[in-house]
């Protein structure tokens, strides 16, 4: 794993609200939270002073996104520390959101600090930070330099116009996020910049989440509904689709948000590029095809009653999978840290996950 | 234009409520309609006994759909002439949804009626109302019959499975709806039927009525979020999508609310059938193709403030298309009162359409 110092983390700076950010010193320091559960109609911070609200952040969602959550956790630990109870504060923070494999993982690298003075935990939190931070540099990098390769005579005065679903966001990471990393870089480099946003139903991640940060940094996104993707992309407004991934099998199928696979048939049919951006850690090597990932179903309420008004029938039958599985052969490139893989499919990934960064 | 009598409207009954009613006779009747605007929430009936308040409940949207629209304003003359105002009431009723053809061909055919007893302008209206009621239900016979040649060997006890997007169903018409009209036919003569009803952002028209008609008749509807066809689609749930049409071009081009087109583009991918269901009324032969169908653009807040809440930035971009066009190379057959029309074409469109019923 690459180690980075704080500085790095600060190469693309984001203008919009910092989701997760350290105040002050190692000693009297305290974690600061974009509260997420208020977005999009409150800016609010979440100024976490013991280990308490940090746990409470992450089980109420005011930090959110698999990569966020564990730097989050990570700060946590070094308010334990402050409070001399490390070990109780790092066991207790790995029960608030029992499945999120990152929260472990940054706990685990706290937990192995030597020696555990508050400056060491600090420097270690900080590097996990950096580190994801980097890693979506990298993606961005990557992505923008493959997007490159599929327009290369795009005259440098229009829009390079991006299609995206659910949040992928640096609202989900310690960086400029995964789906998003290009749109960001992009527009650093003063390069024209536009997206589409799906706002994704049922639980409107695009709307709340994506919609609010691109915007908050100067990104010109529209928000649309999920099934006007297909007018858009057919009246030629998107040059690529790109979204995030929650799993990729070891063929590269992805599972993603529910609403991804149509966007990719979509795609196909228009001939446009379906990207996804996802860091290697987002493989599971041991699932051999998208057919072997277990499928989530969601509450029904989340339909049928999801804005705090009831829109349907009460006794309504529902089916409401939270992801969908998009077929490698959809796919025109995974855009890892590790570069892209193209073709995608079980050779190209097991190459690119195994070469050097 | 075929004329029939009120039995023959009777033929298929509807288990659910009934959208349009007339309660009495000729001289001492009114109409009864159920309110579409607090659905799915509340069932309840507007007793219209003055012009007013037909006016009102066509103008507020609770009788909606345009076959619909011109049978409540037709029973709004009689309650017209009920009140020895008819020629007054028919000019007022005509200004209650300006945009809507039925609305005026209705009231035309009302003030065509000679001699103008209470009983000639009721029988009119009755007449009115069946014949829509007919056409619907020759929709669903020819689509039935489509269907059947599609799937010759499908097991009996399989049920038939149909995704929908919108409303084009019972309570947009006078009968069984369109699109819905082979869902009734079949549960009618005993044959299982499912339906996915797509939700249909921004205004959920299938949550809202869709899974509510359906349900109310008895027939197994699932409702989903537009975002989920496709992994429905995907995990072989559906023998046909079936959608209506606002507007059909003279090659077949189909428009149709906003979220039709992926379902089409997704249902070619897979393999599954792709019909339209619409009135030979819904072609507009001066349109040679879709492309010259004009797209309506809706209010930003139905997509940032579709159900009372915020959901997205105050400030944020929106595209809403209200329609997309469908290319008629996508759809398999569209099922008119003549027959079905395959394949799509400018010339089977012709010869369909100027053929006998």
């Amino acid at each position: 794993m690459l180690t980075m110092t704080e500085s790095e983390n600060n190469s693309v700076p984001i203008p919009g609200p910092r989701n997760i950010e350290w105040v002050g010193d190692a000693r009297t320091g305290h974690l600061r939270l974009l509260d997420q559960t208020v977005l999009p109609n409150e800016v609010t911070y979440l100024d976490c002073k013991d280990v308490q609200s940090v746990w409470d952040a992450i089980k109420q969602l005011s930090v959110r996104g698999a990569p966020a959550i564990g730097v989050a956790a990570a700060f946590g630990c070094v308010i334990g520390a402050q409070q001399d109870s490390f070990d109780a504060s790092a066991d207790h923070l790995a029960t608030s959101r029992p499945t999120a494999v990152n929260l472990f993982w940054a706990i685990d690298r706290m937990k192995n600090v030597q020696p555990r003075t508050l400056d060491a935990l600090l420097a270690e939190a900080k590097t996990i930070h950096a580190e994801d931070a980097a890693m979506c540099q990298r993606i961005g990098e990557h992505a923008l330099a493959f997007i490159q390769t599929l327009k290369p005579q795009a005259p440098s005065h229009k829009p390079l116009s991006f299609l995206t679903h659910c949040n992928a966001g640096a609202l989900a990471t310690g960086g400029i996020g995964t789906a998003t990393s290009p749109m960001y870089l992009a527009h650093q480099l003063g390069q024209p910049v536009r997206v589409f946003a799906d706002e994704t139903r049922p639980l409107l991640q695009g709307a709340r989440l994506t919609a609010f940060e691109l915007a908050a940094s100067g990104i010109d996104v529209t928000l649309i509904c999920d099934g006007m993707a297909g007018q858009v992309l057919r009246e030629g407004k998107v040059d690529v689709v790109i979204t995030g991934a929650d799993r990729i099998a070891a063929n590269g199928d992805a599972a993603n948000k529910i609403g991804t696979y149509p966007l990719a048939v979509m795609a196909k049919y228009h001939g446009i590029p379906f990207l996804v951006a996802a860091p290697s850690s987002t493989f599971d090597m041991s699932t051999a095809t998208g057919d072997a990932i277990p499928i989530e179903q969601r509450a029904s309420e989340e339909i049928t009653k999801g804005f705090g008004t009831r829109t349907a029938p009460p006794d309504v039958k529902t089916y409401s999978p939270a992801f969908d599985v998009t077929p490698a052969e959809l796919i025109t490139a995974i855009i890892t840290e590790r570069g892209p893989i193209q073709p995608v499919d079980a050779d190209q990934v097991s190459r690119v996950l195994s070469s050097a960064q």
